[in-house]
């Protein structure tokens, strides 16, 4: 076991470190009393639950911390008021108090019910991230948004709580089911493409590494986390740049909302492979970017395995109007205009705040129509 | 009517004007769209929503406002999981978004309850407080404290989320029910007996002016308001000194607990008017206080119609270990010792963090017997 790589989140009073590295399960307890806790309360989910919390309550338990366990049901629907308000009243049974610990451990639906769990208990305690899929190791434990869904839309209550510490253990992502890797996988993808050309094209080359783990892989997800800490260290509550780390999350969310969050159709990475697609393509069609970008990207997706058009979707998503009108749904619309992630290039993506939905409408024609190729 | 008092809260960024006169409630479309809204949604209760809401509507209308209201049961059962859920929806149906604002139109309940989903909606949106209880205005509305109940306890589930602004219209506190003003007078009184003996001074000979209404009830609401202010703006977050706000409130809470939160044996003021006198009689038999100061206080929360002995409460509160168990539950308790707000006199309240359970337990079997009067 190498020391694990350390990427420090720069945000002040609330500034905290990302370890990412092998074998961090195994260390947790001695994290959590080094930070002066005397209790601890676990989150998590049954699927991580089955396969790791044993060694996680072992390690608290050798740390001599007084600990208990929180089980949700897996998947996006506890991500809802009902489980808010169970694993608030678990972690008030657990008597967690302004000085102890919530552990987050599990895929991104853990890190947001928990963090949120955590930032409105007693109005505020520590969460500690664990993350267990690869998708919340490069983003979601990272940055500090918290959040349920409800039937207006998804994470639209919530709240701005950073951890006090993330441990991104990289052994605990060999369980994680193959889908759920790929499309984790398109995330760390969307770093090189915001503004890394160089990470993307090493990506291009050592994806397979990745993909099977070792150094590679503790490079993949440190490099992904530093370049979110940068951007979140730049805009905390999302102004401004922040919003940079949507890309391929507009036309993303609106497939997933087109499919009704069946997570047996589309599992939102792989939304989000098809929307950074979609959105270079459309900025080729803007005239911003150029076609043979477009075209790295939707090739480098589909060597990992990954969606990158509409029609890979299976069963129907509607026409090109019923995907606007999803867009406009999303909170990223401000009075009535569209904000979209664009490129001019393999990273050099861009906010671009005011796009007619007129352009956007034609352009889904297009691509649904299949007339527009990659 | 005369220009309202102006009590600024300085908290930096997070900084505000508590706004204290006659006739506020008809302008407040005005303020509303001087800050910048195009949207308002109000939540208010039964009781308010009977007597008040035309006219804050129609100012909103005269602003050219965009408005709803969401009406809560009154009481402190609406500060539950199931009214914040229900708020947060129809905010989202009114769409709220992040440049709108909430306006919390009502007493503590609806205060606590509309300030927190002002702040988990879209992780953070502005609140508005327009306070129509004494309570509220002098002490609920102010400093940023927001939540609900669970089970486990009052407002143990909440976040920090100052207002933008706080409207206090002292004309209307006069459909307030006698008995709520009571009780909102017994935190003026707590305002003095903290740290301004000059105040408790002035109340005794004009708290009849301050029952009636005019300059004098502005003046004890400003008086209070800019005690809270400086209170709040020295330790935001409870970390220290805020503690003292809470004079009166380890009896009190105990108090409200031993009797179900029943409303219409004790509310939260009569329980706070209680726990001063016990405080400060706790304070005499630990030889911190002079008894004539304790005295003192009785015969002012006395004349002013207030309960000050647990036997003035109808019914029964059971014994010193019941009462001791209660106040051990309340989440001022650290690592089993007992948090109390004592005194050296009028105006000379201290936190007192670690007072033996067995002191507290003999002075209350005392207070129980009637060993001790006043
Ligand atoms: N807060 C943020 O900034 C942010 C950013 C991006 C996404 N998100 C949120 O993250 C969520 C998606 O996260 P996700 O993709 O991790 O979903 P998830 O938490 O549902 O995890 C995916 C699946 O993998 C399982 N799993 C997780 N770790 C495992 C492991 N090590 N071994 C075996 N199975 C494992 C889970 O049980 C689940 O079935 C969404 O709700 C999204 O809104 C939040
Ligand atoms: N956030 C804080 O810092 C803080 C501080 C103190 C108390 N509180 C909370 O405040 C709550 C108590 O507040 P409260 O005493 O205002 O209770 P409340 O909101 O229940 O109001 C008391 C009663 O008066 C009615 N009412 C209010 N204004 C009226 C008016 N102008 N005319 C007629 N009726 C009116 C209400 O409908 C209710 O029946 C508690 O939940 C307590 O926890 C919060
Ligand atoms: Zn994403
Ligand atoms: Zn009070």
């Amino acid at each position: 076991m190498s020391a694990p790589v350390i990427v420090p989140v720069a945000l002040g009073a609330r500034a905290y470190d990302i370890r990412i590295g092998s074998g961090l399960l195994q260390q947790l307890g001695r994290d959590v009393a080094a930070a002066g806790a005397r209790t601890a309360a676990v989150v998590t989910d049954e699927n991580v639950a089955r396969l790791h919390l044993d060694t996680v309550r072992a390690s608290l338990d050798d740390a001599h911390l007084i600990n208990s366990a929180a089980v949700i049901p897996s998947g996006e629907g506890s991500k809802s008021f009902k489980h808010l308000e169970e694993v608030c009243s678990r972690l008030l049974d657990a008597k967690i108090e302004r000085g102890d610990v919530v552990i987050a451990f599990g895929g991104g639906v853990v890190g947001d019910l928990a963090g949120f769990a955590a930032s409105i208990l007693r109005r505020g305690v520590r969460v500690i991230q664990v993350p267990t899929s690869l998708l919340a190791q490069v983003d979601s434990s990272v940055g500090g948004k918290t959040g349920i869904n409800t039937k207006a839309g998804k994470n639209l209550i919530g709240a701005f709580h950073q951890p006090s510490l993330v441990l991104a253990d990289t052994d605990v992502l060999d369980t994680l089911p193959d889908r759920e890797f790929r499309a984790g996988y398109a995330e760390v993808v969307k770093y090189g493409l915001i503004d890394d050309a160089g990470f993307f094209g090493w990506l291009e080359k050592h994806w397979g590494n990745v993909f099977q783990g070792g150094a590679d892989r503790t490079k993949a997800i440190a490099t992904s986390c530093a370049s979110k800490a940068s951007i979140v260290g730049r805009d905390e509550f999302e102004t401004g740049d922040r919003a940079l780390l949507n890309l391929g999350h507009t036309f993303g969310h609106a497939l997933e909302a087109a499919v009704g969050y069946d997570g047996a159709r589309l599992v939102h990475g792989e939304g989000v492979a098809i929307g950074m697609a979609l959105a270079f393509q459309f900025s080729v069609r803007l005239g911003l970017a150029a076609p043979e970008d477009a075209q790295r990207v939707v090739d480098h997706l589909k060597a990992a395995g990954l969606p990158t058009r509409i029609q890979d979707i299976p069963g129907e998503v509607g026409d090109a109007d019923r995907l606007l009108d999803l867009m406009a749904q999303d909170k990223k619309v401000k009075a009535g205009r569209l904000t979209f992630i664009l490129a001019r290039g393999i990273g050099r993506s861009f906010v671009a705040p005011d796009v007619p939905p007129q352009n956007a409408r034609e352009f889904l024609k297009a691509a649904l129509d299949g007339s527009i190729t990659g």
